[in-house]
């Protein structure tokens, strides 16, 4: 068993704002002695905790929070409420920032605990942390400092690079490869089968095109609580650097993720679909296969994509269009009844009105 | 290893008729001696078992059914079929607790298995089942008659009532707390961290924002399989006494969801959603961040929630409309070809027209 | 542990073209004596290795393919570049045989490894392999050659038939049933509760409706990565033979799907639903309950279908209509604004026409 988190109550010692505001090149607006013992939404906030405000969808939450100091954007005024608030490029990273310096640190103990199932072949970094319940694989390797939790399975000649964390009931099956500095939360799975399948009328069945490539996660992934990433049929299926995948996601098979990549929970990507760098699909966003989304483009909720989207597009609807002028088309909709009634109204005004131009 | 549940086909002892009918009220019109084995479906009941009308859809169902008895509306004339009717308040809630009382009751074996992996500072009730291949951290607490199916792991200091059941391979990461009475399916992950970054373009990188809050599910809960409830990003994301989650279903970060709640398959909530008691989402619903949906409002299956929606409201469509509206834009969306051809006709007439009225 | 499958890249021994051309039935255009080591995409595939080219989409893909064959359709001019074609009748079928021909055909180590738990009373073919970290309940029956992955759970008298794997942390719970040559990928839940409750005002409170109905999986199944197959209420929930689900499919309590049936990733079946002989349900599809789709019937990718689907029938949008008809309506939507303006213009024209008319 492993040394826990410490209690987010016991959290790390208070830190006097001019310190934290150093870290973020933050102005402070106030006393910048203040003691600051933590950090928290605006609503959440209470005496001697930190928020922040990016966002003036968030005025009233500001107004009415309880926190000590605000992280504000540079030409915001002082409060009128006695709160300090620190001016900084951008209240949200600067946030980000300053939460890591509050966040409790895990600590794992090294090992490997008993009742862990590792097959002698395996090679496991002398300053890994291998769980109880977990099952590693022969030829499989986990570099240092990672950690294999509780009922995680690591397939034969897999590969788990430095500082990288499988929570809990991960599987990674057979071959593939997950970068350093992962985080692979609980139920995730790495390396199923593509879904391919051709069809043989003369037996009938779908015969299985055999999956043989490999998935591939690079550093810096954080793949949120049981999503699916299906191996190539052949070659690679791709997770680049640095992108956040959140639960429920399904990337099938030979798909090529861009690196800095956002896919919010329980998107679903068709095989052979290609995203460029910094793409954005918001949740339960449909992609169809053998198509690709250019660099920084987005796509919003529920948006079903059959088609190229281009470098910084900004898409929606399902097929997909241009956000906008998708947004132009749902206000019509809406009022679709109406226009139907008026276009009857139309069709009558003018039946009357070519019956008079036809009376002598 | 456990005594397991009795098989169906061994059931309990038949019971007359009038004894079951007495525990909803009914009033039998027929044979009140008929023995009654168990329940079942319109469709799939036999002799000896009782089902229940509560929808007219269903008339072909009745008159075909097998059964020898069936909970049916009071207004209800007699069966022409000779089956015993049994007038109640409500057949589908009568069916409920009729069917509770042929359940087969599933019994444990207390204890901790040998095969379970559980820390020494972690607090088992005496009368609980921890299984083989579960996992409780240091810390942990499980209630009195509360069931750690194989495979299941417990975080550090997560806390589980009376009578819950985690059934098999459930993740409950650190610090979570899970009710009295509940019934997690297999794969159910709660408190994954919430989907929070902030991206800084200097690195470029997305900056984790650290999940230091948690995820409480209060008594009564029921979530399906594979289901995910994330923690908080501070504070708590809550899903409320005797909601009801099916399988898959999204909960993000500091949701805030009501007591009483259904939430069908596939269901995403984004961060910071708020639902109000009763309330209905269909299947594959989705519900962006920052809102609230009031008390017993209900979203149609597939709809996308983008703004608040009111105390008893019901819902449609993507963005969400009201349900009544949505479904006259839809009855036009399916003619709009025809209303297209039907526009450009107008407009030729009324180009003849303009052509006539210039004339001399 | 057990020994794990061949490398990738430790194939197969190479074989001459033309032995796998024989296979197919295939019409080599060129060197038959060529030496082929493997087989890959057009785009992935190098010299050594062949291909197919089903789909004139693929034209770009094809003239810049590096692989020495491919097999192409029987009407095919040859190759202009000096790759062998290899004429068959499906290029994706004749594909996947060959492709079965090189796959690496994984080897388990027969019986009970240290480290699984299994319930004396559970019966294991002396061929099957049960991995470490497996929990095996009372009763359950695994038949020959089949394989009980690291971290899966066989409930209270399941049963599961021939050459059959359970790769890795699934759950098949009490009573439910998996055929032979079935391939239930990580993660997959199989029976847990249909999601049945009826509302009790008078405490208030969601009702349990007890699911004593049990889930069948018949023979030659594929099942995704994290999908789920309720139980039946009474009864059973059917998944048909040689159907194929991909990941994160629901599958809700006494749907009835027939053989050979497509089910792409995240697609939702509400209770009760019935799908025919070899239907093709697009990604993200939503079924709503109490409904049958015909046998071949196609529904497009995102649709939701809330009522019947007739036999070969294609269908399209939420709720569902043909599919033709459905992309005409998008067509048409894409294009509201404009419509809307004209239609509004037409009006001002009329109304100056009116008033022109009524001069006297």
């Amino acid at each position: 068993m492993t040394a826990g988190p410490r209690h987010p109550d016991d959290g790390k010692a208070p830190r006097p704002l001019a310190e934290l505001a150093a870290l973020v090149s933050g102005e402070v607006l106030g006393d910048a002695s203040t003691s600051i013992s933590g950090v928290a939404g605006l609503e959440q906030a209470k005496a001697g905790q930190l928020s922040f405000f990016g966002n003036q969808k968030y005025k009233k939450q500001l107004a009415a929070t309880g926190a000590s100091a605000v992280l504000v954007p540079r030409d915001s005024p002082p409060s009128d409420r006695g709160v300090v608030f620190v001016r900084v490029d951008n209240p949200h990273l600067a946030f980000a920032r300053i939460a890591q310096e509050f966040a409790p640190k895990r600590t794992y103990v090294r090992g490997v605990a008993a009742g862990a199932h590792v097959d002698p072949t395996a090679i496991i970094d002398a300053t890994a942390t291998v769980m109880a319940g977990a099952t590693i694989s022969a030829g499989a390797r986990v570099g240092a400092r990672s950690v294999v939790g509780p009922g995680c399975y690591l397939g034969e000649r897999t590969r788990i690079g430095d500082d990288t964390v499988l929570v809990a009931n991960v599987s990674i099956l057979e071959e593939c490869l997950v970068g350093s500095r992962c985080l692979l939360h609980a139920g995730v799975v790495i390396g199923a089968d593509g879904f391919g399948f051709a069809f043989d009328p003369s037996v009938p069945a779908h015969i299985k095109i055999p999956q043989t490539g490999i998935a591939r996660i690079e550093d810096d992934v954080e793949i949120g609580a049981n999503s699916c990433v299906d191996r190539a049929t052949t070659g690679e299926t791709v997770v680049g650097f640095g992108s956040k995948l959140d639960n429920l996601v399904q990337v099938g098979h030979n798909s090529l993720i861009g690196p800095m990549t956002i896919l919010c929970a329980q998107v679903g990507l068709a095989g052979s679909t290609e995203l460029g760098t910094g793409v954005v699909l918001g949740g339960q966003v449909g992609v169809a296969g053998h198509l690709r989304i250019g660099d920084l483009a987005r796509v919003g909720a529920q948006a079903g994509v059959m088609s190229e989207v281009g470098d910084g597009e900004i898409v929606n609807g399902s097929p997909q269009m241009d956000a906008k002028d998708y947004m132009r088309s749902v206000a019509v909709f809406r009022r679709l009844p109406e226009l139907n009634r008026l276009m009857r109204d139309l069709q009558r005004r003018l039946d009357a009105l070519e019956q008079e131009s036809k009376k002598p």
